[in-house]
């Protein structure tokens, strides 16, 4: 029989058209894993995300499953794939999973990390890592703006593109905080739409240049539509930082 | 008259074949900047590096010299070059320097650091930014070795391929700590040979390896021959800090 197995991957994003597999001859995770998978087991797997991360989003901990065809020491499973894969993506740990796990469907919240390197001076080696903003930011008006963004709701406000689907979801933890030369903005909920992220820190960003006023924001949150709030944060400051899973 | 200005630049080694311009075709600093340069100015504007550095290897603080053909606004150099370079290269400062002033020639002493990544999981995120050593390091041992690589003599042992040059170097401080995942090492002398840094950093990590004991460090250093130190040390984890001039 089959088995289950749920692997922790990270990964640059940078010079990956993201995690979900394109056509043919666009560099994606899932593709750089498969055909990893394919070289240790000879066959076609299939790969299942926890989610999807957009081109030039970045992993630290995202979660994945794949059922393999046979037993297979879990060990020798990273060892080999790690062998395989470059040194952008890596295999943190696997084990095994029950039959029915998903990684998508059964995860329970996760959490985003965004970097802002908010420094006069552009860092070259924090080019494809970070947002560089070189205004100052207002980072008491941004924490007081992420309070504001916490609660179970409709998120519409948040979404990229039309969508028809359900928007309530719920967001445990919006935190920004200042380390030197970095502003860190960390989210947590038990889903992300597609494009939520990114979108709600432009607009911590935007009541951090007082571009938007903490009224303002509420606005466009009770608004449900995405023309309030700014363009999406960069895509190289974000980090998928942990999936939490039930048990 | 032509004005000599002195630029302190940074760059990301990663996608550069070192500093130096070479054939047609292959992306190094030099030529990147020149060609900058020539936007600016109309004309082909020749610059000075305070030294190569080679494939791979950074620069936090590299300074570059060249004659501009007539007075121009400091300010307005940065920004006109940093807006022309890629976000791989950013001009730090811009500075006037006196006619005789020549990047190398007048360069007193430098600076490079090598970071280590010394822990038992590889970090995508830096794969081209430090050397990954898996295996625990005697760094107590590496600073001690560290001490016997001070002081004025023959380098010899040191350099890259033959070099019928005068090897004597004077080396003025090799510090090894560790901090967190990172172990650092900073190497500041009156010059470098070629290949110096990388040749030293190895031979430290020898010791921190147990590979090469102290006295066996000495007798390479007597040897006045490359062949008793290791292959050089990655480029990736080389950073060029600072080069300082008189006055």
């Amino acid at each position: 029989m089959k088995q289950n197995i749920l692997a922790e991957i990270t990964y640059d994003g940078t010079l990956f058209y993201g995690w979900q597999r394109q056509k043919a001859d666009i560099p994606t995770v899932q593709e750089i894993l498969e055909e990893a998978l394919f070289k240790l087991f000879g066959q076609p797997i299939k790969t299942y995300a926890s989610g999807r991360t957009d081109r030039g989003v970045h992993a630290c901990r995202q979660v994945v499953n794949f059922f393999i065809p046979r037993s297979f020491p879990l060990v020798n499973i990273k060892k080999a794939l790690n062998s395989f894969l470059p040194a952008a993506v890596k295999i943190i740990k696997v084990k095994k999973a029950g039959y029915d796990f998903h990684a998508r469907f059964s995860a329970h919240n996760k959490t985003y990390r965004y970097i802002i390197l908010n420094s006069a001076r552009p860092d070259v080696f924090w080019r494809n890592y970070a947002w560089f903003i070189p205004q100052k930011l207002d980072v008491a008006g941004m924490a007081e703006a992420a309070q504001i963004l916490k609660g179970e709701r409709d998120f519409s406000s948040f979404v990229k593109g039309a969508s028809r689907k359900d928007c309530r979801r719920k967001v445990y933890n919006v935190k920004v905080k200042k380390r030197g030369r970095f502003v860190y903005i960390d989210i947590e909920a038990n889903g992300f739409l597609y494009g939520m992220a990114r979108a709600m820190v432009r607009a911590l960003v935007d009541v951090g240049q007082r571009k938007l006023s903490l009224l303002g924001l509420r606005k466009a949150i009770a608004a449900r539509q995405r023309k309030f709030i700014g363009k999406d944060a960069p895509a190289c400051g974000l980090y998928l930082m942990k999936v939490d899973y039930n048990g």
